[in-house]
């Protein structure tokens, strides 16, 4: 497929989490129909689709007929296991492609991909075993954090070593998964990117935010964020890098520290990501649309920000303060349909216009 | 129903075009699952709805199973027939309610609401036959309009009378149905207030925009329109006066002709309207949204706009100017899904943001 998507055209989508719900109402706007794919039933991104299958990534009946339905398909989380997608490969494009997805599956790869690119990251060693993570100590030093190399978000699957006495206890946290031990990073603050890259190999960075979280979820991110022109050049710079290199279409998150001696990159996400959700309220066309846009083959929007913004999630309980954020005119308020209210569970954000005082 | 509704509950609605599709989406927002009631088959909004029904206003046991799913009932255009409305009231809240809907079903009965209330319209008289038509002409003079009392919409059921001799065909055009003859009004610009009233009787009107039509069709809504602040202020209560009057809750269109006299009512639209479109890209809280807070007890936005705007219908072949439109980043593109493209149809629309020349 090289010619752009016409209306009509379905969007598959795995996954059916917010992501997918939003990208689903974003594809909507541009007239297409999106089909979810997701093993859990009823999905929140269902609730606004044309079409939704509820079957593992296992089942290839499902996953062919899926497909079959399709025009090009897309992902809303990076951990869909390899055997789905060589089934899926050869019979619709998949977007952003698998070369993404191979590395932000693998924190390691991740890590050595971005190193290669002459990226600056945490310092960083593959752990496998109690002789690695002693090795890797001595190189890297306390304190550090050991994260499994595999399936980890929102803080899962990771343990702090405070001290050396803490490895142990860390190591038996992976359950003897493939780990990587990260060096600490004395940042000031986060900050990260969202960019597109289109199939015709522009590309679009959304302005940097500034994120802040809590207990290893994201709580805020909030634009313009504090860095110097310098700075936000070189966040945007960066994120282009990575895009090229990966011949990337799609929009993908780049977390960043900012450090005193530049940018690091945190991590990737080949996807929409939390920290661009203020973009709803910011710009034209948000990440959401800029996603569809990308994987249609449409242009993509320019990423202009209109408005000083701050996104803040609501999780588990916040949902209690809903019927008071509703009284705030000024407040952009999005859930996500999910049915139950657990602690930790992403519910919804609110985006909030930051007017400057009168 | 006098609690507001929570996240999870499932708002219904009738009638499935591109209105239902964007109530649905404002409904995801909030946290709400919708179901469309549409007798046509593969409905617009049926696209991001968790639920559809392709049934007729006349399947009884269609209609009670609908209302059976949901907390609540509203609708996306007027011409609900009645028997469907007896059937539905005893088993849900309908918002906004019959009265509103019995208004403005009829443009006879429409007129003398409005006149009673002292509002300005049109000269009207009540045509049923030869006669009648040659005593109202007698009394308001050509030019005038002849319209069916019911079911007219986009300039259909409309025959002008530019002279007494035009009167005979333009009675035939009415195919025997009640009519209503209208003077024509020598306005100099139209525009129209986008109104809501909450179920708590608050009121929260959008800024007026200004109409422009083409061959009896909506083709712009620009905001701010031309009017002198006490005519928008005119325009403001004249607006409230009307859903105060009818208890009403939810949004409202209210199309003004504006005059050297003042403010002429031209006629009222229980539901979302074209003309309020502009909201997506002006307002926090947009027009769909305001509507699906007020008939799920929320709070309303303050209606308050946060650019200019001008809103364009993409109408049949307009369709074609989309691939040049996705190339504009201050253009916010909205198509609703239609498979098929005709002479006349609204196909989407796009938001303009006017900037001031620098």
């Amino acid at each position: 497929m090289t010619e752009p998507l016409a209306p009509g055209a379905v969007i598959g989508i795995l996954g059916g989490g917010q992501l997918g719900r939003m990208l689903s109402v974003a594809a909507s706007r541009l007239g297409f129909a999106t089909h979810i794919y997701e093993p859990g039933v009823n999905p929140p991104a269902g609730q606004v689709a044309a079409r939704v299958t509820t079957a593992g990534y296992d089942d290839e009946a499902a996953l062919r007929a899926f497909a079959e339905t399709v025009d090009v398909i897309t992902y809303e989380f990076e951990n869909i296991p390899t055997s789905a997608l060589d089934l899926l490969e050869p019979l619709r494009p998949i977007r952003p492609g698998r070369k993404a997805l191979k590395i932000s599956q693998d924190r390691l790869v991740e890590k050595a991909f971005l190193s290669d690119l002459g990226l600056k990251t945490a310092p960083f060693a593959a752990v496998d075993d109690a002789e690695d993570l002693a090795e890797a100590l001595e190189e890297i030093g306390t304190p550090a954090i050991l994260k499994t190399r595999r399936f980890g978000y929102d803080g899962k699957g990771q343990a702090r070593i405070m001290a050396p006495d803490d490895a142990a206890q860390a190591l038996a946290d992976m359950a003897g998964a493939p780990a990587i031990l990260e060096g600490f990073v004395a940042f000031s603050h986060e900050v990260s990117v969202i960019a597109a890259r289109g199939v015709d190999g522009s590309v679009a960075c959304f302005d940097p935010g500034e994120n802040l979280h809590e207990g290893g979820i994201l709580r805020t991110t909030t634009v313009p964020a504090r860095l110097s022109p310098m700075q936000r050049s070189d966040a945007v710079l960066l994120a282009a890098n990575i895009l090229n290199a990966l011949d990337y279409t799609g929009v993908m998150g780049v977390e960043l520290f900012v450090t005193p001696s530049g940018l690091l990159v945190n991590e990737i996400a080949p996807r929409v990501h939390n920290s661009g959700h203020w973009t709803q309220t910011g710009c034209t066309v948000d990440q959401f649309e800029q996603h569809i846009r990308a994987v249609a083959g449409w242009p993509l929007g320019d990423g202009q920000r209109h408005a000083d913004v701050m996104m803040e999630n609501l999780i588990g309980d916040d949902m209690d303060r809903v019927p008071d954020l509703a009284r705030d005119s000024d407040t952009a308020i999005h859930l996500y349909g999910k049915a139950e209210v657990k602690p930790g569970r992403k519910m919804g954000h609110v985006n909030r216009v930051i007017r400057p005082p009168r």
